[in-house]
């Protein structure tokens, strides 16, 4: 096929990362240098703002305005959850044609890539010329066919720098200390606290996936002999643990339109496992449960500098491949060629490579029911980045007298 | 008097900060260099060390230990909550005397000076010549008598950080967000969200203190009309709101030695809010709730500068006004002379002008029921430093077709 000539549309997409305006940048600067691409347009809050016709003219923006945009986290175009329905996509299509746009990139996660499935099925049913790229991100790292999702690795940096400042917290007034971590179906984001273990015994001390089902018996007896042995025990936990039927420990009644139970956003989880402890192992023990909260998406000051240029770079790869003529859809997918210092190089794979099946965390990724193994965290490390030294004094004891 | 000649000992209590450990390494340096002071010592875990004769040579730690511990948040010298009974100071005098002490600092807030003062009576009556200094310390920013607490600029900026986030993110994905924030007795910490406004459509949209009596109809109302006129609304609240007769609205049973009822690390009150909001404005609203726990005090990271200068001096300052024989008790009060850039100096206040009493918001930093005043912002702004730009696409609209 040949690049067909027309405008483009770029939306963003589910929840929102500390780099998804660098895809966004990337997408927009190379776009724009494009001679089958006229116009560069944003549509306002994804899907949603096609169907709306609210649309806004990325070309239109300063140079300077769209590099500070890439350094800000949150959609900058702002975002929607939401999966179209039949009806909803012949309209789009409608405002797509109106404005003579022929090339639509969609950043986002699985959910996104789906809608940008459907979006290319019926594109191909109208036989409506439309070149159509996901451009990954998502802080859960569970999109399949690349080495890692652009914003998982500063959520990770941000989750590993609470876990290093809890060390020296709990280290100072110790106690149990329970962090709940955001990923529903993988547990990529809550494996990453395990990087702030720089002395033998610093936490977290135990790590609960949802790629293992969940015990809480297990948990009980291994926060107690953690307690026992260091006087304090630091329990990171995903808020998608579950037992081995696959029903969730902490349960909602609210889910989205994709079928997601809503987790995030309350305590629920972390209370609930802190009063499990207190009633099996004393009420005077002290127990506290911190839930990440969204911070761990859009805290102002954690971007990985691989994570950001990688971002950029995966938004510009998207542009070129669509106006290169070489297929009319696709994902981007990352190929790590050396670890330090981080290098890629990016590859087109097919939608359906990354829709709707996420990706859990491989076993050899996982050790025993509540850790991960070293091998995860060579995969990690490059992305995050070098962390601060939690520096200790040396404790030299004054003899007794 | 003269300063007497002896060891000095130095201990961190109560909740550790960004900075607790640059007050540790100014006294440490300063104290090492005191002709009067002999040797340096720590107390691990505060008054408790000094009871249990857990005692570290603090004079044999390298030059870039210290350096390094300084940098690193968390109290090093672990720290505790305890309001030491009388048959507990006469071991701890008992201790003190044995290793020839005649130098105590106790870092920490207005319980901790609270101890120091009681020490200080019973030196008196055993005519036992202790020079005793408080070097305060608090996230809260609760103590009287001083410009601010050193901990808090950081605690301060940490939260603007968070807050400049969910700005980003919740216009990506509209809703209600309500973020719960430390503090129990007084709302500066709250207060700090407010520097997060950079655009006249930013959050937080309503700032809710313990210093102003909590309304829930009120707060329902107020809620509803943010969201109606912007399509969402940010909520900072404090853990320590209470109704007009002073009763919590999130009741816990736990409580520490001083008598104080636990509200951090739960995420009891944010959901207890969020339930009120579905309830009353429907349950289909998006709300989330988020409380920001113990990386508010320990996050790898946030230090503001101000602060972490600051700190240290006071540090310094404690020990040169206890070997220079002026007064054998006291505390560090820290005297604003320019905001921007920020310069203090730094004198020496009575134990009891900062044991005991905290110190709420004054009425001219408040604005309403949930707002602060510019002037509270003037006063935080230099404390804080810098804060990242939050750039906004210009939105220039494509013409509907």
């Amino acid at each position: 096929m040949s690049a067909p000539k027309g405008n483009a549309l770029i939306g963003q997409s589910g929840g929102p990362t500390h780099v998804i305006n660098q895809s966004l940048v990337g997408v927009v600067e190379t776009a724009l240098a494009c001679p089958a691409i006229g116009k560069v347009y944003g549509a306002l809050h994804g899907f949603k703002g096609v169907l709306e016709e609210n649309l806004i003219d990325l070309g239109a923006e300063s140079r300077e305005t769209l590099e500070a945009v890439a350094q800000v986290p949150g959609a900058a175009l702002r975002s929607v959850r939401k999966k179209p329905t039949v009806e909803e996509c012949e309209r789009a299509f409608a405002v797509l044609k109106r404005h003579d746009v022929r090339y639509f990139f969609y950043i986002g996660g699985n959910d996104s890539a789906e809608t940008a499935h459907i979006l290319s099925e019926m594109a191909a049913r109208e036989k409506h010329e439309l070149v159509l790229y996901h451009v990954p991100k998502t802080i859960d790292n569970d999109l399949r066919a690349t080495d890692f999702c652009p914003g998982y690795p500063s959520a990770a940096r941000y989750v590993s720098l609470c876990f290093l400042g809890d060390n020296v917290d709990v280290r100072s007034l110790p106690g149990i200390k329970i962090n709940v971590v955001m990923g529903r179906n993988a547990g990529w984001l809550t494996a990453a606290s395990a990087l702030a273990r720089q002395h033998p015994d610093d936490g977290p001390h135990l790590v609960y996936l949802p790629e293992t089902a969940f015990d809480p018996e297990e948990f009980v007896a291994s926060v107690d002999a953690v307690n026992k042995r260091l006087g304090r025990c630091i329990v990171a936990v995903s808020e998608g643990i579950h037992d081995a039927a696959g029903k969730l420990f902490a349960d909602s009644k609210e889910t989205d339109s994709h079928g997601n139970v809503q987790l995030s956003g309350s305590g629920a989880l972390g209370d609930k496992l802190a009063s499990l402890l207190k009633a099996r192992l004393g009420e005077k023990l002290r127990v506290r449960a911190d839930t990440f909260g969204y911070a761990q998406r859009s805290y102002f000051g954690a971007a990985s500098a691989v994570d950001s240029g990688v971002a950029r770079e995966v938004g510009r790869v998207a542009a070129r491949l669509a106006a290169s003529g070489a297929a009319p859809t696709g994902t981007i997918s990352i190929r790590r060629e050396s670890g330090s210092p981080y290098r890629a190089n990016y590859v087109r794979s097919e939608l359906s490579a990354v829709a709707k099946v996420t990706r859990p965390m491989e076993a050899e990724l996982l050790s025993g029911v509540h850790d991960v193994s070293p091998a995860f965290l060579d995969y990690l490390r490059p992305l995050v980045g070098e962390l601060p030294r939690a520096a200790r004094l040396s404790d030299i004891a004054v003899p007794k007298r």
